[in-house]
């Protein structure tokens, strides 16, 4: 991509807003000079913000509007009634072709509900997933969905790979990706009718590198750089991943605040740290895209800070700068899903134990 | 339970038997110096190992038995040709009323299928479930079905809640465990159809202490003290935990070891870091116990050693002690779930997103 990459912002989206957001900006034009942003929302906010960042100010748009989705709004209620509001524009921004990607901390379910009325999927594709970036022992993984369809059929978790495939190849910037479809062992005769269905269906395809099944354990190890998932095992995942993140690093903690040998190793020892720290801080893996639509949109953590946002802004301009949808278009084409999907899956006796 | 409590072993199940059976026992009996064991396995390699140990020698009967079921048996080859297998002989030594409970390092599947035919579910329960001890931030949580199951119905769950409150009463002695059904989120319109009538049938039960939905960043923090699920996201989630935790551990240490003041400061701290090491250590959370049958079943890890094997013994003391299955029953009965699930569940709009 040559021309200049322009992101759409939510200005007023998250519970710092548009503090974090416009702080955010700031920072992420310091790794990408050459962006050119367009905030949406509260306008008499917004400015004196960007009189802190003469540099950002030079580079961006600001649309004025009061109205903003609530952070509890329904889908439904928010597709009605926030025609006007900052999200509902940013993202119109997307489909005018104003901007190539639209970044948000605001409301996930708005998010998604009026990403996918406005841009629509992309040719090919059933339904966007939500795709996340996480840390593990060797390289980043992405996993998908991690939230954004509670029931998914074979045919969509094949399309989630193909979506998977393209993002760890243009944000993770690794060539050929190793993908998972995660169950509970790696046998074929494990899982669900639909996992096997989709499993047969994603071992005949030759362009991607598909490993099988994985497992739980496979995720934290960086066995597989794709692990495709349905959104409701993909959800509860990633909190459970974000749980036992939280509870192990309390755990040291406390056992190091217990003693005074704990406290002066630790002292000793924390310089050290910092790229553990890094790693570990949820910030640093801000920004998790709704993969599949015509349009790239991120979604930010509610809670994100400045430090935060800059990194889901980082993830928009790698999807845009690296073509994220014409990989999956590419790749989609290629694989030939709908009529492996059509053949009848090899019937093999469910043991039905998971363990 | 004032008789002394019997456990069949299964000597020759996992990676390390027998020698971890023997050495195990002989370290639970420490803990509990009035249990009896019954030994199922090779009398030719049982009592060279119990010479080393002449208080375990004098508190347990050996069974020999030369048949093994492989560790990777099918259930139903184990069915059909294990019936003189040590595992199947330490079974039908519950059911015969020689023991009070079975441990047992072997084949899961091949566990789970014999246990169920040999000893059947408890009246009112239909399936068994897997319950696996899981550490917190502040007291230990029991998950359960973490995999005997892939698919549930809405009755299913909430059996597993009052299996869950019996096993957390007696294994873990919390006088009235609160009870999580794990979802995408809390409010009462996230998640499947199965959940959502569940969560309506388990609100209405007055003696268990329902706390309604509750997420994978619950479980780290300890929010709940039962993890009600199917057995397909309970495996994973158990897996994911494992993975996670085996990530931060190493990544901790990788950053230790880069640089002289890491390795000086943990050297330093390392004695106050006893406590996280054990709360750590998966061996002191060993022993699944297969909850609903008409006997009790813990299974152990396949690779684990005596001090692993030893917890397992634990885990099923304190379930055969405690009465777990009497809990059960008595729970079952006053719970009026049938009525419950009998009425129509309430229509909620479904909002599709997970996040």
């Amino acid at each position: 991509m040559n021309q200049s990459v322009t992101i759409a912002l939510d200005a007023m989206g998250g519970d710092h807003a548009p503090a974090s957001v416009i702080d955010g900006a700031a920072l992420a034009l310091r790794n990408h000079p050459t962006v050119r942003f367009v905030l949406f929302g509260d306008d008499t906010r917004i400015r004196p913000l960007l009189e802190l960042h003469p540099t950002l100010k030079a580079r961006c748009e600001v649309v004025h509007t009061l109205d903003v989705i609530a952070a509890d709004a329904k889908p439904s209620v928010a597709l009605r009634q926030g025609t006007n509001s900052s999200m509902r524009l940013a993202i119109d921004a997307v489909k005018s072709g104003r901007a190539h990607g639209v970044v948000s901390s605001g409301n996930t379910g708005a998010l998604l509900a009026t990403a996918k009325m406005v841009l629509k999927t992309l040719p090919g594709i059933n339904r966007p997933a939500l795709a996340s970036v996480l840390p593990t022992l060797k390289r980043s993984c992405v996993m998908l969905d991690a939230g954004a369809n509670i029931d998914c059929d074979a045919r969509t978790l094949c399309q989630f790979a193909v979506m998977g495939d393209g993002f760890a190849r243009s944000v993770l910037g690794i060539t050929s990706p190793s993908i998972g479809l995660l169950n509970v062992g790696t046998e074929e005769i494990k899982g669900h009718d639909t996992l096997k269905a989709a499993y047969h269906a994603l071992k005949e395809v030759k362009n991607l590198n598909f490993q099988g099944f994985c497992e739980g354990t496979d995720i934290g190890r960086g066995n597989v750089d794709v692990v495709v998932t349905d959104g409701f095992t993909g959800n509860v995942t990633l909190k459970t991943l974000e749980g036992t993140a939280h509870f192990v690093a309390n755990s040291l903690k406390k056992a190091l605040q217990s003693s005074f040998w704990g406290k002066l190793g630790f002292l000793i020892a924390s310089p050290a740290l910092s790229p553990f720290r890094e790693k570990m801080d949820p910030r640093q893996h801000n920004g998790a895209g709704f993969i599949g639509l015509n349009g790239i949109t991120v979604k930010s953590h509610g809670n994100a800070d400045a430090i935060a946002f800059a990194h889901a802004v980082d993830v928009a301009f790698d999807l845009i700068q690296h073509d994220v949808n014409g990989k999956i278009l590419e790749e989609l084409e290629s694989s030939g899903f709908d009529h492996l999907l059509q053949q009848p899956v090899k019937s093999t006796a469910d043991e039905t134990s998971a363990a």
